[in-house]
């Protein structure tokens, strides 16, 4: 196992009405002007933003509003958000959304305090020395954002989709409440599964011998993800579905399934640029990409999906053919997202084989090479998304 | 699933040769005296403590030290401790040991500021607001006080066993080193991976429905522990091993692998009585006892027992007779607590079945009923001592 640091200090606040307690969470942390920080209309026709600002006008908490956060969040928002936070004396951010959402609330969090452009820091690993306090309600399981240090942000100048981590980023706390997620329509409940899974997956694939607690810990979050995905597909109003489903999206990326090991990541690079240049959902991109990756590198250490094979999908070990099995394995996942409705090749993705080289150019490689469980060169990539270009179950 | 928070603030600090950041890491958290608290002599002797102290003063840092934390440990010392620290204005506690002397800094950290006896705390449920702020570097994988807002401490009038839990007690970091774990005689580090698993059943039996996430999460942990632990036991110095037993202390009880759900704690309870009475090492008591109280409580839900008997223990699924099945199970945990050489059952421990009665009563549920996974009262409770007299493998 290799040395690591594993800090998580986000308070988790999980279950049916607890969006009521924003107010007194925010006084808790020391917010006294708030940056309400939200997506489109669904968080208003639901009520929800409603029960936000009862909850902070009972605790005498002042707040402006931001809404109009897109997926696959924009600078040009968070241009904004800086602008106005500044302006108002805002001192804590409440992020009431999904994933976009709480990144965008981490672009202004960082950008607030920072002399300079908040651009800077993301996919240049600058460090984050200091950013506003953020608290969230999350409203999709899917992103980890609430619980991570992590943020992705598209410029839309050249849709370019990059990225920031810092503890700094992380939420003081997040209020969880499984009920939010039930009026999500399927394709977007799906993608969001499809995203926690990869998050797991991206952790899986490593290079570290040895590391069986969290090799265990990852396999949980997927069986779990395996059972509980059509439950919510069939019935979305499924609360204990819905609620294993969020919680596992928290643990599927705050790193406790990913520490004292290496990781690999480079699925979600793939998948960065389909959809910055097609504009897809994330979870949409990660069905096409991941398992076209795991076939290209399958090879790099054959018995390492091989196990994901048996102890994931439940696979019988082919002892005379462990290849066999690793095959299995991921025609298994393949076949898993297309059951709960995720595009598997380009053509479902609405994406062009034509388009490969941009792809390839924009990911910006070069003849370098990306790091990662199996380190890959121009014409790695290029082969990893030939292979999603027709994939099928 | 149940409404839950879950908050695990701590900043785990794993690896090799960490415990030389225990100067910056006490800086960085605000402590500026530190009480140094330690057990016997091991931190002495294997130079822990010259490493610790070396990276205090490379920091600047003052410190008092006191030694003499005993295995289950008591509340004397404790009042010896807030009295040294109130009399050199200690402002953090830096703890050097295992559960037992991080407990009794617990019991420091909330008796110095608190206007009266610590004792107060302890079996009563009265609310923590203040504490000293805590560090810890570990030595043994077991009781997850590194990572939890729990201590357990001794009463020496009467021998009494009592805790307290508050998120005000939770360390602020703790260093994990697996290195300082290899010297570890081969009894001691298989009574500290006895109770991981035990911490890690007590939260297993639940009467809550379809809480698959922390299902699947305790089981990752559990299959860890019958894995490595037997690696540990025939190869004292295999890193990789003890690393992740060390992990997985940690994750079993800062209670990410229970959250949402009811918890049991009766084999906790009942084995409180028995290290109190005869000051046996508390993996060793739970060793005797847990296997014995889900005998007793296993037809309360038979199906769940035949789970971990399939999940956990890799027994077949007897669909006949689920009922063999989760005795199948339980009988493979105890087999496997005598293969790391556990007491199994109150010979081997050196407890006496003439002392029953005392034990019951010492518990002080009277004619009334615990809680948990299986309501008892003293009748059962007995009969659970009982089963455990003569339990063979």
């Amino acid at each position: 196992m290799e040395n690591f640091n594993f800090y998580s200090p986000t308070e988790f606040v999980f279950g049916k009405n607890r969006e009521t307690e924003c107010g007194a969470l925010v006084k808790k942390y020391g917010g006294t002007k708030v940056l309400l920080h939200y997506g489109s209309g669904s968080a208003i026709r639901s009520g929800l933003l409603e029960r936000v600002k009862k909850s902070l006008d009972e605790q005498g908490i002042a707040y402006v509003e931001l809404g109009g956060v897109q997926p696959n969040p924009r600078d040009t928002k968070i241009y904004e958000g800086i602008e106005l936070c500044r302006k108002e004396g805002v001192d804590f951010i409440l992020s009431v959304g999904g994933g976009s959402c709480i990144d965008s609330s981490k672009g202004i969090a960082l950008g607030v305090p920072y002399d300079g452009d908040f651009w800077d820091f993301y996919g240049t690993g600058k460090t984050v020395e200091k950013a506003l306090p953020i608290g969230t309600v999350l409203t999709i399981a899917a992103a980890g954002s609430e619980g991570s240090g992590a943020s992705v942000v598209t410029k839309e100048d050249g849709m370019l989709k990059r990225d920031v981590g810092s503890d700094n980023l992380r939420p003081r706390f997040s209020v969880l409440n499984p009920e939010l997620t039930c009026t999500l329509p399927a394709y977007q409940t799906a993608c969001g599964a499809t995203d926690i899974m990869a998050h797991v997956f991206e952790r899986y694939f490593t290079n570290t011998k040895e590391v069986e607690i969290t090799d265990r810990l990852c396999e949980a979050v997927l069986l779990t993800m395996i059972k509980e995905t059509p439950r919510v597909i069939a019935d979305p109003n499924n609360y204990e579905a819905r609620a294993n489903i969020m919680w596992a999206g928290t643990v599927a990326h705050n790193d406790i399934v990913g520490v004292g090991r290496s990781q690999d990541w480079n699925s979600h690079g793939l998948e960065h640029e389909l959809s910055g240049l097609y504009d897809c959902a994330h979870g949409a991109g990660l069905a096409v990409v991941m398992p076209a990756w795991m076939e290209y590198v399958m090879h790099h250490d054959v018995m390492r999906f091989a196990q994901m094979a048996v102890r994931v999908w439940g696979c019988e070990m082919n002892f005379e053919n462990p290849e066999a099995t690793a095959k299995e394995g991921i025609a298994a996942f393949r076949k898993f997202l297309a059951s709960i409705g995720m595009p598997i090749n380009f053509e479902q993705l609405g994406a062009k084989e034509e388009d490969i080289p941009k792809l390839v150019e924009v990911l910006g490689i070069g003849d370098g090479i990306r790091g990662g469980f199996m380190e890959l060169n121009a014409q790695d990539v290029t082969n990893i998304y030939k292979l999603a270009v027709d994939a099928t179950i």
